[in-house]
Parts: structure tokens; sequence; C-alpha cells
């Protein structure tokens, strides 16, 4: 079987129902977990945790542990459990991350710390973050364990090096990738392996699951990083040019920098230091984006990354599930248009 | 043997040299593993974690891991790793405390959401958090994951919790042992418990070392609240009043405002409710807490607590770890003379 990245306008657009489809009545027992071991005496903690969770997430990673296990005819249910403790870990880093950027606004809808303050979406982060681990070892395997605590202490390190980052127009592609590599991409690899443990399958098979998330992470995230320029509040549920404020020097920033002109150059230097930020500056370089190609070769990118994700499932059988993982690195792309 | 705590000034001052000296050699293993292993390619990391780690913290938590291993004859080398793992999750929480507290001063030096801000504060520690996990993973036992995780979700429970009673001048006596039960016992309890894991003791040896930390934990934590109350940044290393001014109602305030007159009543409420927070407002919760003979019963119930720790140590031989773990308790307590 030879698949391909549809990712042409015209075409039927890509979405995740088919793999919605397919893991239906596993997301059920998925999220009974999560609603149960979510709760808490201290009222504050699910009030906090629910709107979030509740709060229109695609259940994108679970989704992919749960898509994968059918993808090796896992017939059991531990996956249940560890699919939960994927989406708490990533639940956790939400939370700590609009602490860190100050955001005001996800999935359209006003962020917790901005209703509850950054102290609770701390802890209840925190809440979240050693509740997970709690149920992976309810599950009993130091594998995932092993994987999961990696994958959490990587996404951290991504975080911090991303802070390290911030306002320096000097960051390199390669710097960048490493990047979103750690923050994003770690977890997508990991709640797909994961599922290669639970099926007991050999090393090789959960290096195809992890290159397959890992790759459609990257995708994942060179999209969400082309959108933040295309984008208004209301289509994306995060404020549009929420980066270019921050001076987050994301790929679309470092292609144009490079190949821009000195002008071009210092204006990019002094929006990413914070010199530029009003909204003709974020329309200005919204232009610059477009006409240096930087927006066409970041996506350009997200598709050699999402065909390396589709080449990683080469080995597996054709049926429903690997079609649905397919189209799910199809989606990842089209969001873009 | 019976033990005392002896806590009565004019004695020899308990300290905890004795404790030391028992576990010098496994602390320098110890703090070799926590070298070791909070490096990152990422300098931020190991720079702000140093800051902290390095920073005159007494390793009170591994130390009692270590103790309680010498207490069953433990030989291996185990519990460095895990020691080590405990002082990560520690550092974790007090790096997310003095972000959810914005304190300015720790230790007597200048805390680490001040000199990097609260974004790297919050990240490291999600870094230190995981890292924990990994050392466990590496032990490899599941039953020290277990405590540690769940010790880890009782911590971030009694810490949302802690939150939710600020500035509440109903919060009960009942509630504020829940809440420091959570936020300080949780973790003294885990870390010796797992002493006893590594040696593989029987369930009875693992309950004992857990009251043990747990009562001495809950001696340590009043003793700190009455010690926000009648000291100088200088001495206690923090800045005093600092519970007063952020509202938290601790037992000294719990106790002096059940005692109180309609007057006084008021002035507590007033002042947990952030209207009185002068250094004139201060003084003179001080001299109620006097009056009411609040800071002598708060110490009353710490020593409780701390005999209660002493006698847990009953089923074990008297020798050089037990003298050590009581003269701890013993030290814990006059802190406070």
């Amino acid at each position: 079987m030879t698949a391909t990245v549809h990712t042409f306008p015209g075409k039927t657009t890509p979405s995740l129902d088919a793999m919605v489809q397919l893991v239906a009545a596993d997301l059920n027992q998925v999220n009974a977990v999560i609603l149960a071991r979510m709760q808490s005496e201290v009222a504050l903690i699910p009030e906090l945790a629910g709107h979030l969770i509740a709060g229109g997430g695609k259940r994108m990673r679970p989704m992919l542990t749960l898509a994968c296990a059918r993808l090796l005819d896992y017939g059991g249910a531990r996956h249940h459990k560890l699919a939960a403790a994927v989406e708490f870990i990533h639940t956790a880093t939400l939370l700590h991350d609009d602490v860190v950027d100050g955001s005001g606004l996800r999935r359209g809808r006003r962020t917790a710390n901005i209703i509850w303050g950054n102290p609770a979406s701390v802890l209840v982060g925190d809440f979240l973050f050693s509740r997970a681990f709690e149920l992976m070892v309810e599950d009993g395997s130091l594998k995932v364990l092993r994987i999961l605590s990696r994958a959490s202490n990587v996404i951290a390190e991504g975080e911090v090096n991303q802070l390290t980052a911030q306002r320096r127009i000097e960051t390199s592609e390669d710097q960048y990738l490493d990047i979103i590599g750690a923050k994003t991409a770690a977890l997508f690899a990991a709640a797909c392996r994961i599922a290669a443990v639970v099926a007991e399958r050999e090393d090789a098979t959960e290096e195809a699951l992890d290159a397959y998330g890992r790759n459609l992470g990257i995708a994942f995230q060179l999209v969400d990083d082309a959108i933040d320029y295309a984008s208004d509040g209301a289509t994306m549920g995060k404020d549009a040019g929420d980066d270019f404020r921050d001076g987050k020097v994301t790929l679309p920033v470092i292609l144009a920098h490079a190949r821009g002109d000195a002008a071009e150059r210092t204006f990019w230097r002094d929006a990413m230091e914070g010199r530029r930020t009003s909204d003709a500056d974020l329309a200005h370089a919204t232009r610059l984006l477009e006409t240096r190609g930087a927006m066409a070769d970041t996506l350009d990118r997200a598709r050699h990354y999402g065909q390396r994700a589709v080449d990683a499932l080469g080995p597996f059988p054709a049926g429903k599930a690997k079609a649905a993982l397919v189209e799910a690195v199809e989606f990842a792309i089209a969001r873009a248009y």
C-alpha cells in the first residue's frame, strides 16, 4: 500500500472522523477514567481541570494510543487507563503553558489562569501530572512508566529551551526543531509507542509507532505555528498573533528572517524583541511571510514530516485503523488550508 | 527504651548533627546523584535548580530516607537514587510554592522566581518532578513508585486545599491539619517508608516508619507556622510575617481567633482578608497570639505529634540511628526556642 498525504484544497477535507469512529467505544472508557480520576474532595480541582478537559479538546493524544492499539489488534483494556494518563500529562502541560505564556484564550475559551489565577493552574497541573503517574503505577508496566516519565522530562526540558530561545531572532531551524520535537512530538510519540507495549509487540513495532507519532507531532506543531499567522481567534480557538507578540521564534519567522533583506531583518529583530507588536506590525509580518515564501515552505516542511509519519506505518497491514492514522496526518496538515 | 522529646530551653540544644554524621557517606552519594541528574544541555535548568538545591537546604527528607535505612541495617545502595528523587520532588514543590505565594526570600536567599521569573520556576519544577520519576523507574520498584506518586498527588491536593482556605478565617483546626498533613507530612512519611521497601521489610515496619515521618512532618510544619510570627528574615531565612500578610490561616491564628473576643475576631478577619497588613498590625497579631496562649499551644500540639513520632520508633532497637531520628524530632521542635 502506498499512502500519500493529500492536502490540496478542493479535495474532500480530511478530518478526524474516521479515527473518532474507530475508537469511539474505547474513548468512552477513557473519558470515564478521566472523569473519575480528576475528582477530589478539594472542589477547585475537578472544577478547574474540568474546564480544560471538558472544554473542546480533541483528545488527539489518547485517540492515538487507542488507534495504534487497534492497528495492533490489541484486545485488552489496559490502554484505557494509560490513554487517560497521557491526556492528564497533556492537560498538565497546557495548564502550565498558559501560566508561562500569560495566555488568555485557548480552544476558544478563556484560559484557567485567567479565571482561577496562576497559582491554581500551577497546582492543579501538578495534581494531574502526579495523578497520571498513579494511573501508570496501577497499570504496573515499568516500560510504560519509563516511556512516559522520559517523555514528561523531555517536554519540560523543551519548554525551558523554548523560554530561553524566546525573543532570540538568532534561533536556528535546528534549534527550533529540537524545541518542537521535545515540547510537542515527544508526547505524540510516547502516546503511540505505549500501544505497542500493552500489545506486547517487539521493539521494531514500538519504534515504528514512535516514529509515526513523533513525525506527526512535528507536522502538527509546524502547522500550528503557521496558523498563528493566518487565522483569527474564532477559527483557531486562541488569540491570533500570540506567537508574534510573545516573541516566539517559530519556523515561519526563521525562514522569513533568513531570506529577508536588511530592512526586513531589522523588522523581525524589532518584532521578536518586543518593539513592534501592533496590529499593523502583525499585518506587515504576515505579508513578509507570504512574499518570502515562509508560510508555503513551513507547510512544505510539515508535509515532509507528515509523509515520514505515513511511511512509518509501512510495516502495518492495510485496514480501518491504518487508514484512520493516515487521515489523522492529512488532517493535521489540512488545518492550514 | 523510653524516649522523651526534650525541648526545654537551657538543655543542650538539639541539632541534626547526629543525623548528619550518621548518614554523611550516604549523603555524599545522594548529592552526587542530585548533581549529575539535574544537568541538562539547556543551561538554565542546572543554573536555576542549583540555586535552590545548593542553596543551604538541610536535605532533611533525603537524610530521613538514609537514616531510616540505617535503622534497618540496609546494606545496599538503592536508597541513594531514591533519596535524590525525594529531594527533587521536594525542590519541585518549593519552586512551584514560591510562584504560588509570590515569595521573595527562602533560606535567606532571593527565590528563583524573583531571579529568573515565574515561567522558568514553573518549568524547571516540572523538569525536576519528572526527573524524580525517571530515577524511580531506574530503581524499578513499583512499590516505591506507588508510594511517591501517591505522596506527590496528595501534596498537590493539599496545596490546592491551602489555596482554597487562604484568607478564610473560618478554617478549622481539622482542615488545617488536613492541609499540613498533605502538603508537608506526606513527603516526610514517604521518605521514611521507602527505606523499609528497599530493605524489604514487612508491612508493619513500613507503617511504623510512615507514622514516624508523618508525625515528624506535622510537628515540623506546626513549628514553622509558629516561627513565622516569632522571627525575622535573618534567623528564619524567609520573610517574617509572610503567612500573616498572605492571609494563611495557620494554627496560631485559628487558636487566637477561636479564643478572642469580638474585637479580636474582627481584627483577625480583617487581617486574613488583607485589610490589616502593616508592621503595626503584625506586631498586634503577635501580641494577641501571646496573650491568648496561641503560640504556646501551637508548640504544645507540635510536641504532641513529636512524641507520637518518637513512639512510632518503639519497635526498633536502640542505637545510633534511632538516637539520631529521635534527636531530629527534638530539633524540629527546638527551632521555636
